[in-house]
């Protein structure tokens, strides 16, 4: 484990930088776009915006006097439209947050959303040698529940052309439709396009190996819809004198042995609970099976110290850990502060483990930072949500001019025409 | 607009494929395989099966004695360790639907998810002759509610470095935080990575041209969350005689002139419909503004005649629309059986350009066929749920047998250990 001392915060994002997980070939034309603004930001813009949009600019930022400028020039009738339909809009939005109701955004134009299970979904399992049967459950339940009709599974078979068993129990427990031995990207891709023997599903979910990873990206980038982004697997914990260092010392190398990839950051308040849940860690790591993985992994691995708990949380929150355990003083209260993190366990009789097989969440979960913008699988995962609207003549006649409006000041005539060849109907 | 006559089922998905969008390089090795087994299904997997399993399978699919000769295997012990975790995801999975309130799976085992804003978020809103100033006000509104800290917004400015004043109007009102002057590819890749001026954001919205496009799908090979894949608008009516042809025909225009590549279908159970709606196109063409447009659009467009409105809501879900018109008798009761589309629009009061602005509901919505897998942006899309968990000491002994258990069974003793641990502290 690596030690830092009290990093400034402008180091923060650049000490949280997971190794990069190897990724070749890509469309060409793009990317050259993509890498120059990553490695050269504003001058790369200011180029291409050159090149393309034949401006040079001197600040691309938009200022507030631009804004008042533009503000100026709107006519009333267009600011009255806009602010009505911000208004439905801003209605309907609030509305469908969570109960799946419908409602009037304006009396006789009723709304609503309803979550319609994703009719044929692919799990895919890894094989080799821990047999991810727990896996099986947190993908298969919630897809059962969402009510999906076909729920396929794929999984490599050994030499003799078996599946571990305790899959192939979990799968006929919790709903699976059909199960196929087939691995790799082979998989994948079976189920995104079909075979002769298999029907194409419409999302796919799972861990897997890197072939596996990168068909799944693959698919993605063509818009195909997966689970989330895979990575290795890591854990942070936030550490204060309260807690006993020997069960700190167990969560981290329970993450630890998932791989040599895996990664752990333990943050402390204090010198001293780093310094004893580093001599626990050596301490139990001699009695692991798998302690080649956790030694690996240790060496990619983080313990920092810092000046308060708040401090640790906002630290911890660009770390954007997959799972995160506050085995510390207020750790529910701290709770509240977490912000980017898959799973959080609270409190020093919480471990990680518990959330990987029983507590009932799903540990199926955002990686590398990506919590900062994906969810962990949930029944969520397994619908999608269709919005409904029944207009009445009446309820037209009420947004009728503001379409009108809108309409024409995109330029977009026969879209206006819609309504209007309604409302000329007696 | 080609016309189909009673299309059998098994020609349905060829149908409706949609015309290819371009899309160029990629990671060679894994292609290769995803290419195969698409083009050569069954037979090129069982090929890659052979060649990396190393075995040759008779049968893909795994057969139910197969299954039973699993089930058989499995101590009793380990069965009841799967029983009650599922139980406990069950409980869970079952209870996060909607109310975000917490819960116990078991006593002293508390769990609860948490919808929490992404910090910073980027929008882009493309320029060109029709300034889609509606969709600032579909992201920008959904994005404010959900409590997002930064909404910036990138749109390329003009000859003169000046950006359309209803784009700029929309977005002070909408709640946008930061606006900037740039566009294409190079907006993509500032928001994504940051330059000097751009902080980088967690999640990137917005329509764009093939180069925004191309850099959002590659951003989403990389695991980066995107709204959703992008693709020409689409519209579907399934229409009958108690319907006027002239507002189906508006309708249908209103779609083709967003682009030459716009698709619309008609779908009816009467031949005369489909003959009055085109009649009715012929007619109204000649007025637009944007024929040229529409003209091309309509001929990538298709009239089916289908014979019950049971089975043109069947064909319809294959296809997946956009957007979905039902103006037909018995409207809102066929709606209860779609299950692909992004948004439905009930009766011949409710035309789709209502909803592009006004009904409340959102028009960012899944093209191509993605309406199979991915829902249109809500304030669902601005937030990433994350779980919870506290154990009191009772609580984790309740589990503490089932996670020993499991974790031993999938060869993770160090989780096991994590557990055990703590449960033999007095």
């Amino acid at each position: 484990m690596k030690y830092v001392e009290f990093p400034e915060r402008t180091s923060w994002r650049e000490l949280f930088v997971r190794p990069k997980t190897a990724s070749s070939a890509t469309e060409e034309q793009v990317l050259r776009i993509l890498n120059d603004v990553a490695q050269r930001g504003d001058v790369a813009v200011a180029e291409l915006t050159s090149q393309i949009d034949k401006v040079n600019l001197d600040s691309i930022r938009v200022s507030t006097a631009e804004i008042e400028a533009a503000r100026a020039q709107i006519k009333p009738e267009l600011k009255l439209a806009i602010k009505i339909a911000s208004e439905n809009i801003r209605k309907f939005h609030k509305f469908v947050i969570c109960p799946e109701d419908s409602m009037e955004t304006m009396p006789g134009i009723r709304v609503w959303r309803k979550s319609v299970p994703i009719e044929s979904v692919g799990l895919y399992i890894p094989g080799g040698t821990a047999p991810l049967f727990s896996t099986v459950l947190m993908l298969a339940i919630p897809a059962s529940i969402a009510g999906c009709k076909r729920i396929i599974l794929c999984t490599p078979p050994d030499k003799n052309g078996n599946i571990n068993p305790a899959i192939l129990y979990a799968a006929s427990e919790c709903g699976v439709t059909e199960i196929y031995k087939i691995g790799g990207a082979q998989a994948i891709a079976a189920m995104r396009y079909g075979t002769q023997t298999i029907s194409p599903v419409y999302k796919i979910f799972g861990p897997g190996n890197s072939w596996v990873t990168m068909a799944k990206q693959l698919i993605a980038k063509d818009g195909f819809p997966i689970d989330m982004p895979a990575g290795p697997s890591e854990l942070a914990v936030f550490a204060d004198e309260r807690v006993n260092p020997a069960f700190v010392a167990a969560d981290l190398l329970s993450q630890c042995e998932h791989g040599a990839d895996s990664q752990v950051v333990l943050v402390s308040t204090s010198k001293k609970v780093i310094e004893d849940v580093r001599a626990q860690i050596e301490f139990q790591l001699s009695g692991l099976l798998r302690n080649e993985f956790a030694t690996k992994s240790l060496e990619n691995s983080l313990a920092i110290l810092v000046q308060t708990a708040e401090q640790g949380i906002e630290l911890l929150n660009e770390y954007a850990p997959e799972h995160l355990i506050l085995a510390c003083d207020r750790a529910e209260l701290l709770s509240t502060r977490v912000v980017n993190a898959g799973s959080v366990f609270i409190g020093e009789w919480s471990p990680e483990s518990a959330g990987d097989y029983a507590t009932g969440t799903n540990h199926t979960l955002p990686t590398s930072g990506n919590a900062k913008g994906w969810s962990g699988v949930s029944v969520d995962s397994f619908v999608k949500k269709i919005t409904f609207q029944k207009l009445t003549r009446e309820g037209l006649s009420q947004i009728a001019r503001t379409v009108e409006v809108m309409a024409e000041a995109e330029g977009l005539l026969a879209h206006r025409n819609a309504v209007s060849i309604r409302m000329k109907q007696q």
